[in-house]
């Protein structure tokens, strides 16, 4: 089976190329100028980028929380990123208290089955002990490369500095990477307790007790431990000015020192939470939205390199039903946002606005997350050899985001009514079409589970 | 005219793949996995790197100096870059006392008939004044679009703040690049005196009478003026971990800060110029060689994206009878080394190292000097339809540096006796073979001129 | 002739005591608690504080421009000053072009023939040569301890920084210190000229063309000069953050940085500056009043100790005859502002406010400008051999300032209608009475110039 | 009863005057210039300084260490306190797991019924509750004014970051200070047990396994988190180059953030710790002794005004019998240094080569602790009214310092055969002579306890 995606521009990390592409069977054959050859299929790209298919390396299907769950499964979940133009996501797998690593990772590749695209899995740590340590070297010899620790959630997910620590060891050891959830979540959870005793139960006060000079405080203690450890790490959902400034300092005394944000950072802020009535629910995440000021920060943390990729940490939950579990107490609201499908074209607009260039959002949004997650060269990028997922992308298409129309399982958007530039219009994975003209060509469980390699010292 | 290069690994900033390349007439055609196209001749690349040819971005030819000129003039040293893997070069025309720009840079367009390989041209500018600004906006619509400036040197090339914010402010509003050498001349100069009186004469002085602390100062000056001017800036030939730290500041407040370092400052140091007798005459340029601590720090950059471009500053003058002119006086010996072969090979040594990953290795010799400086998408990559500048690139074969062996005109080497790995082994030209068994099959006047475009904001 | 002040509180650097002090002749004899002694003359200092007479370094009287001059001359000035609780000044002689510092020198000693207070000298230097660095060396063997050099006002006052590294170096030979007026001139006068051709009239754009990020870069200058000369360096008027955090970034690496801040700075912004009509000409001054965001950040360094003195910069010009040289012309107005009789009870004011504590005050205004300007033990405190300099301040007398009942020759009161708390109630100098219930007892010509110490190690 | 000292040059944090000071029972009754008072007693101080008696704000007299106390009791260890010119210490009293705050401060007022010179407490929390925050506030009524948290030592004194924060926001209503001893200790625990377990044992090991990064790292979160709570904080014993520049931070951003360090980090260095065999053992305390390039930068930062206190830290062990504890397991050596009588003549040394002025030392070492602590006017200065602690102090005899002659009840001295210069001659308590010529003339139990203030906004 062959493809001829002809007449588009070609843009990845680094090329923004005038060039038809050649995909053979499951994978980019050539890339050219003017290529005459014979195909199955000849897709017409005039006018449209062609783009290498999203790498989401944070994204939350089917997690439990307090007896429901996120509510997108991995079907569902996957469908919507494809439609979002992301055709690989890396997922986290939960160990649960008492028992191994192996056993939550044996949970997500049940959940997984039906997944639509291409996935990974790391693996959320909640206990280091000797047994743990062990694991995480055998599974990063299996393809999960990378391990997520708390500083945040007392009790639910918090890890001390001394287990951190052992796992960042243990991560060093074997070419696994630390992933952090940098919040120092014992003065927040003072705050939280403190404000709902004053009778502060709307949604906004979930930021007010999540200030950003505890992300900072978290985001500096990382690479301090890090560094001791003499390992790599990797900040997610990265937030604020406080924490951006505290990795900033890090890379500045040559530290291999990483991190991703999200759109909701880059578009929506405390001014959201603080919506009237019990709205703000909607734009209850952690770390939360922070005040508009932070969002010039981070693009421009995006621009200089500071800021290596943006992933979406998709969490959603309805409105109704899971998000209202918090109206009179906002510590209850589940911690979440939909956004796997936006992700995309939400940072596009960065190059509409002149925030960043074009092949610095290909890098952001594919190459960069799959070089890091050791999925490079299958995912990421167009190149020979690679893996045909392929995004021909209409930039000029305006549209506008909305719950009614949007793929996720989740009722609400926290775009809604906003006018975007830009449409995945034909999205591929290994060759074959998964969207096109708005319709959705793939099944569930043709994703395939990706081993990934190990960071590159 | 088509060439067929197969059986490679084709690398570019951000790939690395196994991939044929095909070259019509010019330009590259395709990149592609097994492409199986007719050829007027085929290239066995097996175990080898397919690279863009290197663009080296600061060069002075023929330069005039004291009566004398640079040893190199554009056709032998365009020749020895092309044997070094670097298909194109920006040289400095330089403008005279008195004269406008544009007299100083017909000056150089007529030194540079005789090149062997591409080329364009930064213009020195020596002073600033209504005239000389008007010019600078008509030079950018001409395709020479960056301007270099001198902090140093004072009664030479020394300007003024107020001279360099006028130019910065009218390099912002045309789109031009201004380059800066920093290092706060006045101070140096007093000290120079004085080691003079004091008797302290040998070359090691140059040294010590440049510290790096004037370099870091100059530095972070140039980027207080360019925020106050709202424009971009980048500094030649940054040498020192204070340099690197003042720059890395002006980047972590989110100012379009830029910087080249070159292999001197990574490879050599102090110790050299310390050498007996007069033979650390052969190492004196400005800024000078620092302390070997300085050198781990500027890898750090370049890994960590601080650095975004290695060029060579190859300003070459033969020891006996040029060098000499300083024996006595340090400061009567020219400033400048023979680097311009060199560049690619000693680079390549950091990936050899672990200093730098073989992608950023491409990016900094080729793709990011070429879309700094208005050169992309023609030159610093591989990608269908640009320009056919390709090395093949033996990364195994062993061999040593010597002035007996490289073909820059000059009668030493600053890296004598050095064993390195990696060698150019065939180096093409827009589709046409320069270089191949170490013979030259390039013409003198086949480089042609690159106008280039205005620096994307 | 002996004096006993009873009943008061007396305050220093250090001590908050409830004391008498015995003061034989010129000096103070002793400090004690419940002093049987008996005495010429006894002041009742009940609910007062007894605090050392102020010490205001940073005056200019008598200071010529364009034809005329500061509207106060040694006589009118000083006398004002004693109104306002300060008993020494030390201003500032200035060198022409084309003479030696002495002969500048001569003319300020004949200006100060009418002091009411005691003196001493800074000189401006405007010219670094060979004869300048030694007149240096000589003129601190006769107690003019101190040298104003400028990085603003080119053709003026502006030095190079070669000049300027020569003279860091010359003082740090003989124990001078070094003073600096640190904005950076040169793009500061490509502003002026800009506004002016762009019919920008109005005072308020003489703020608007020296920004702060170019005081901030002079001070960092300051700093990278005076650690290559290896020698203190003291910037007068720092008046913004940018400054602030310069000289905090000098601190921390252990450089014996130094710098005042003026009462113009804490309580007056930018705001004055833009006052409707051509009423904001009464507040220029360079560096310029900032916005008002800088005034707590300037509190903040005088309380941590990054900001060791405040003075005045007292230049006053009236508004009718002097400032209005600038009716359409910003540039032409005369700078300087009025002050020398405000400082102390302006500074109070942090007291009262919190900002500082007591103590701090007085090291603020009295004791650490003595000790920086080698003036103590002589002025500066209330101590055993000290000379008897003293304030009986009513701390919760309650006035409004203006230029109706101020004592300094000048037609206008920057803090016209401004209410403040405290009173120099009593002001003596050398045991004899100056100022007492709103009356003037000192002559002209009974102050005494004070040669100054080297400058402590 | 009256005492004058005549003819001595009195020194205060401000002033250097020649001059008498007469006593009048407990308390000075004025200072002043030959001074013509009749006394019960004249002391000649003729070339010698006067000074107030130093003020040690850390202090362990028998505190429980395993099953053993620290080898001086009040008695012994205040008595050595006077030798060594020091008049008042300030004594940690410790919570119990289990109990509450005052019946651990009642334990230490038992204790201390037999000291020789005046003290105060402040109380180690090691646990926090609604109670214990209770409590707090109680004590401060009662003049125990300091509360000390540990980030070290796991499972003995640790406190998370949540009871921490609830601490410094109970102090900061109270007027309390927080006191940290700031070392990450879960990581550091990790390190022991790796270097046990590989058979690391030797005492510098102790050094190695608690890298000054992790005390770098504790002081950035204390001020992080002492921001958030909106309150003062003090580090204990700083050691580093690291915890200074995350304390220089701090205070830059105009942060009240303070810190003493201890003659040990000044004066010895981890080249101690691994004197061969078990000597090291005796140089055993936390955070352990640094490289010795550490110490010229706390010498920077003591002159600079960053770290305003010395202290001790004393916490003597017995060579034999107690350090030996630890003979074969590093971890096992008690931590803890004899230093509590040669703190004075050790930080005048400062004065000696010229590291801070001699004013600064009497700061460092008597009036700023005092001021810190609440125990000013009584304390840290000579000023009428002000309890009469004095030290007459002969800057020019030089000694030797030996266990042989020390009156620290611990069988060795860490300075072991160190010639110093200056040696408190004569030392005074509340009027009464304590010390004079090498005979002890006070009795166990006159020491008084002090309620402490407030601490100043």
């Amino acid at each position: 089976m062959r493809t001829l995606i002809r007449g588009g521009t070609v843009v990845t990390a680094t090329e923004t190329s005038k060039a038809d592409v050649v995909i053979q069977d499951e994978r980019v054959a050539a890339i050219g100028v003017d290529m005459s050859v014979e195909a199955d299929r000849v897709i017409d790209a005039s006018d449209r980028y062609v783009m290498p298919g999203g790498v989401d390396v944070h994204t939350h299907m089917e997690l439990p929380f307090g007896g429901s769950f996120c509510s997108d499964d991995f079907e569902t979940g996957t469908r919507a990123a494809a439609f979002g133009g992301t055709t690989t996501i890396v997922d986290f797998a939960v160990q649960d208290y008492g028992e191994g690593l192996r056993q939550g990772l044996d949970r997500w590749f049940e959940k997984a089955q039906n997944a639509c695209t291409d996935y990974g899995f790391h693996v959320i740590v909640r206990e280091v002990n000797d047994q743990v340590l062990k694991e995480m070297d055998e599974l990063v010899g299996e393809g999960v490369t990378s391990f997520k620790l708390f500083m945040a959630y007392p009790g639910v997910f918090m890890l001390d500095d001394a287990s951190i620590f052992r796992a960042m060891r243990q991560a060093g050891g074997s070419g696994a990477l630390i992933m952090m959830h940098a919040e120092n979540g014992g003065p927040i959870d003072v705050l939280v307790r403190q404000f709902l005793e004053e009778g502060k139960t709307e949604p906004v006060n979930h930021g007010l007790t999540r200030p950003s000079v505890m992300e900072g405080e978290a985001v500096h203690r990382v690479f301090k431990l890090a560094e001791l450890a003499d390992t790599p790490a990797y900040i997610v959902h990265l937030s604020s000015r406080d924490a951006l400034n505290a990795l900033r300092e890090a890379r500045d005394r040559g530290m291999p020192a990483f991190a991703e944000t999200c759109p909701q950072y880059l578009y929506l802020s405390q001014d959201d939470m603080a919506r009237p009535g019990f709205e703000g629910a909607k734009f209850v995440c952690s770390p939360p939205l922070r005040t508009p000021d932070h969002q010039e920060e981070l693009w421009s943390g995006l621009r200089g390199g500071d800021l290596q990729v943006v992933s979406t940490d998709h969490a959603p939950f309805n409105y109704e039903g899971q998000k209202d579990l918090g109206r009179g107490d906002f510590s209850k609201i589940p911690n979440g946002l939909p956004s796997v499908e936006d992700r995309f074209t939400l940072l596009y607009g960065g190059v509409e606005k002149g925030q960043i260039g074009l092949n610095r959002f290909v890098e952001l949004v594919a190459t960069a997350p799959a070089k890091m997650f050791g999925l490079y060269p299958r995912k990421g990028t167009i190149a020979p050899g690679s893996d045909a997922d392929v995004v021909v992308f209409d930039p000029k298409k305006e549209r506008v985001l909305s719950a009614a129309t949007h793929h996720m399982r989740v009722d609400y958007s926290c775009y809604e009514g906003r006018t975007v530039r830009g449409l995945p219009e034909l999205v591929m994975q290994r060759g074959r079409v998964l969207v096109e003209n708005g319709e959705f060509h793939g099944k569930p469980g043709q994703g395939r589970f990706l081993p990934r390699s190990r960071i590159p010292a």
